[in-house]
């Protein structure tokens, strides 16, 4: 893997979505938030996914332009058509909308349908915690997790984020619902590698340890009927919210030419918050248990690695980095 | 464990928390909360609380008159006092007001502090959607698990529930984010049986399958690190809103001469919502994976089990049931 300065890959990502039609404030956008996840070293949710929103570019199904349109269906709330617009473009702009209304309402909502895949949703938690609000983050997805005691893909990984400030900072977590992502099973696929048990299930819907099997199958939920439950709670409530599509009906975030069906919710509350950071740091100074060096805050992983990632420059797969020199090249 | 005519238990209940000093409007809702959980087996919510609730009251810990001291901090956003009143009568005024505000809101959040136990999330997350608005629901609890990675319990059970309406009936999900309540603990301990491996650690903070070894220790969050994620994301979240205790400084819900000090989280939504019944139609006649009858919709069990409690009386275990008539006999 090649590490190569922050300045260049933001060029050449910047080059790539300016070829593709994309103008210049939404491309620092969605390059901004591909990047962001590639520094934290979640690569699903970085870079590679730029090739396929350029592919949906281009084949009209996602709109480089748009910000989506919104209406405020009540003073709270925001109903939003992403227009097939970049999911981050339309995501960022309903959030901003929720930031401002916030402040005189206390709480602001959004359900967004129609917009396309808006990348990991701790890069928004993080800015609204940042901004001094509170944010709490819901997405659907394609059906890649099987149902407790089912055996075909039903749900969404439907994750959740939560940001807000500590009064020393800010908190961040992001799950999936899934026990596992999608891109690791291709991972240990790709390597010939065992997945463990309990991840998946093959296309006839039983339990296997082969990768290969499982991309074709389902995952689990993550915590057995506990995660169920969760996510599909998250996928019933934003297809109810957003009148998008649900279970296998959700499309558009995997491929290149199927219009983005998932739905986005987004909660900003702006209140006076009492101070959690002391807690935070009693947490950290906990006596490890067996196998474990600390107690880790979730978010805080993810932060020193992008520290670094700016300090040190970004340590990108080689196809990845190929395949954006070469698009970036054709501009 | 007997089978008593419903309206026998709550005449029995009813004369208990009146005995206490309860109006019969508090009553009622607090009765109704605590039977709804007993009905649908979630004994650890149920009838067992009362005694020691009773025993709140008689120490100046909790309030049976109060519905809480309520103020809209702005026009989403209201702020409760519990003035330690009964967690179900403070929650339900506050509910009640968010459901009254959402209507023309769209949205309208609670943060609670000093109220007493709320019980089952459930309970109010059926009752919201059975009025054709969608809750989300929190609440913190005294520290009982364990950070992963960590030897101590730190970190509350922090429930979440979610209500909607499916547009036929209605969909609830209510759960822990333990991977088991302590309750569960104590039933193995009383029955002399191990639990299973990762359920807990024991004082010393070290994996354990010994049930009265675990009880004095710590339970795991559910999921490893991303229950713990979520767990700690609420805890920080409602403390942060409300202003109340945080971690092991959380008291109140399992002792009788503490003040109550959790916090509890409501976000209700009213906005026009898309029918997803059809979808967890799909879901129930989905093949079932091996070693399963059926897929099953989270809810669903508790509520069947409820209707035959209605039908049939009410399986309530002895040592609850003489308890509660021993106190109403000395009313």
């Amino acid at each position: 893997m090649p590490i190569v300065p922050l300045q260049e890959v933001k060029d050449v990502a910047d080059r790539v979505l300016a070829a593709a039609g994309v103008p210049p404030d939404n491309a620092a956008l969605q390059r901004d938030l591909l990047l962001d996840a590639e520094m934290r070293s979640i690569a699903s949710h970085g870079l590679l996914r730029l090739p396929r929103l350029v592919e949906r570019i281009g084949n009209g199904v996602a709109n480089p332009v748009t910000k989506g349109r919104q209406e405020w269906t009540a003073p709270g709330f925001l109903k939003v058509d992403g227009e097939q617009g970049l999911g981050p473009v339309v995501a960022q702009a309903a959030i901003d909308a929720l930031m401002d209304r916030s402040a005189s309402q206390g709480v602001a909502v959004a359900a967004v349908a129609n917009a396309n895949h808006i990348g990991m949703l701790g890069f928004y938690a993080d800015r609204v915690a940042e901004a001094g609000k509170c944010l709490i983050a819901f997405s659907t997805s394609e059906a890649l997790v099987h149902p407790w005691g089912g055996r075909r893909a039903m749900i969404g990984t439907n994750p959740i984020a939560i940001g807000l400030p500590t009064g020393d900072g800010v908190f961040m977590m992001d799950t999936a619902t899934s026990i596992v992502s999608m891109g690791e099973i291709h991972d240990h696929a790709n390597r010939g590698a065992p997945i463990p048990q309990g991840w998946a299930l093959d296309a006839a819907g039983n339990a296997t340890t082969d990768a290969a099997a499982a991309r074709d199958g389902a995952i689990a939920p993550f915590g057995g009927p506990k995660g169920y439950a969760l996510g599909l709670a998250f996928e019933l409530l934003l297809t109810a919210l957003a009148g998008s599509a649900i279970g296998r009906n959700v499309k558009g975030t995997l491929d290149s030419t199927e219009p983005c069906t998932k739905a986005d919710l987004f909660i900003v509350i702006d209140q006076p918050l009492a101070a959690v950071s002391d807690f935070l740091d009693l947490l950290r100074s906990e006596a490890p248990a067996e196998g474990f060096d600390n107690v880790r805050i979730p978010g805080e992983r993810g932060r020193e690695l992008r520290r670094r990632a700016v300090a040190d420059g970004l340590n990108i797969a080689d196809v990845t980095w190929s395949r954006l020199q070469d698009l970036a090249g054709t501009a």
